[in-house]
């Protein structure tokens, strides 16, 4: 996309020319504009229009409440809201709570009506009471239970459905042996992942201990941690399936460290498909959420809701439920090799 | 640090209560209120003012803006200005320009004494001109060069000094074939950390040529391009410096996939030391530039020009250097092995 400053660079002025250009005013020649003008339309460039909107003093604000900035999956879908927004002629302000609920719940009261007109919610863990009486229109985002209200209007995923297309895709691979890393993102937020992994493991007639479940902080040392606990107590595991992929990252490294192979030794996969998990050698075998269209509907939903009168945006609650999540097998997993022939 | 949900969950009540207790306000009988009181005794909870002031009604905001929320290491930046705000009662508002200069100008104009009360900015392509005619004060943050005022209030780290140390460390474990990914954070960031290495090599002795500098945009991917191009025009190099952690962790993928081994076929360092440095396999050799003390004296810095009057805060222009950077070694660097027993 091109942007006011690679405009101004083209036309050799500065972005404030540009921006005078665009918005008819300041000083300006004739000659600069027309030069303005020029590298606008040479670079096919499109104006943003909401800062444009914001400089002229109408911006309309929306705020994204997220239970922690540190966790890399909230940059990816404050990035896909924003640009959502952006689409829209809003701008979007992020407010980090970092998992302190008071926090959040004072953000609520001072964001609503006064600095944001909606506010987009990804604190699975707050006091959803507190929620509904916010003086502004909130949507909940990334809520796992597409088949449960939470009362309030939501975006929800199926990720009892990406638990299942993961245990169903080790399964096949035909690992039995499987150990879980389920991440700790309070409120219980991974409880519909883990059921659908087990009921996809209990449908194949495959048994399950309790003892093969680690339950840890939803972080890549959380991962660390309870794949090495698994893999120091249980040597028989040929997979791992973590319930995020941040946990999951740290179960590769713990394989890693204990001098196992993967996928030769142990396979490793996820949920979620962030960025990282491309990005991590050997690339992480994950079931993809739709993160973009989950920013892209609660926007909308969001924008909906401001719109109408008080009372109906907090009337009969909404929920929309983003298309499925899909499996995205890269090398992390294979077929388990025979125990005997394992390098150590 | 306790949080007002464990002291919730200890008494056994609602954080609702917990918070109606902390501010003398809502229904709560005598025996509630002792329980709650309880559980601050016991667990040590101390409120988090300036949820209580912002609950209140007289919360001070700032914002922090940022180029790239993806870049990891701006939430990481974020938390710690977050953190230091905190401890001074005020919230901290988070606008990503997605490196659109015209979204930052904006943003900065109706931020300006509306929405926050003080901003800190951390993209360095802006118009200093726009940060200078800013309605409320500004501070710069992280900037690269500490001999040089940019004009405006500013942190200033020496990544001079990065680059330097970068280079010494590479020498001191005998390496003199070293590949450069420079990291393209716009507006020329990168440079004192680019002349820094090269100034090192130059006193070593050690001849530098042109195209074994490589410039990349500043993501992972970019540095997994500009290591792919370094290594096969250039199969001779025993170690490639970035000058940032990301493209330098894209270095080594793009090492790993051309069946190169770290450290022993190739070291690989960066610069700042982010969280990924550390999580990486190999753990990323990096030069550790001091984040959380330059996020502290930058709220304090700005705390301080939103206390003055408004001419004394565009007024003469206070630069706060920080501590130095360190040099980190880690797994992704050692001696270079001898051409002849590489393994290929």
């Amino acid at each position: 996309m091109t942007t006011l400053s690679e405009v101004a660079n083209h036309a050799g002025v500065t972005p404030a020319t540009v921006s005078n250009v665009l918005r008819n005013r300041g000083r300006v020649s004739n000659e600069t504009r027309q030069r303005v003008l020029d590298a606008i339309d040479a670079l096919g460039y499109r104006p943003n229009l909401n800062a444009r909107a914001l400089a002229e003093g109408r911006g309309p604000t929306l705020a994204l409440m997220v239970s922690s900035i540190a966790n890399p999956f909230y940059p990816e879908f404050a990035l896909a809201a924003e640009r959502a927004a952006r689409a829209h002629g809003s701008f979007m302000l992020l407010c980090n709570t970092n998992d302190d609920t008071a926090t959040a719940h004072a953000y609520l009261n001072q964001l609503a009506g006064s600095l944001s007109q909606g506010v987009l919610v990804m604190n699975g863990n707050l006091d959803f009471d507190v929620l509904r009486q916010s003086r502004c229109p909130v949507v909940l985002c990334m809520w796992e239970k597409p088949h449960e209200s939470p009362g309030i209007p939501c975006i929800a995923v199926d990720f009892y459905l990406a638990g299942q297309l993961a245990a169903q895709h080790l399964l096949a691979l035909g690992h039995q042996a499987i150990g879980i890393v389920v991440g700790n993102g309070k409120g219980g937020i991974h409880t519909s992942r883990l059921r659908g992994f087990t009921d996809a493991m209990a449908a194949a007639g495959v048994e399950f201990a309790p003892e093969l479940i680690e339950t840890v902080p939803d972080t890549v040392q959380g991962g660390y941690d309870g794949g090495q606990t698994l893999l120091q107590r249980h040597p028989q595991l040929t997979a791992i399936f973590a319930t995020n992929d941040l946990p999951a990252i740290g179960v590769m490294h713990a394989a890693t460290d204990l001098g196992l192979r993967i996928p030769a030794d142990l396979s490793v996969m996820g949920i979620t498909d962030i960025q990282m998990a491309q990005e991590s050698r050997p690339a992480l075998s994950t079931v993809a959420v739709p993160t973009q269209e989950a920013a892209e509907l609660a926007v909308s939903l969001l924008r909906t809701l401001v719109g109408q009168e008080p009372r109906a945006a907090h009337g009969p609650h909404q929920m929309l439920v983003t298309s499925e999540p899909v499996l995205v097998p890269r090398a992390s997993t294979a077929a388990p090799r025979a125990a005997s022939t394992r390098s150590d």
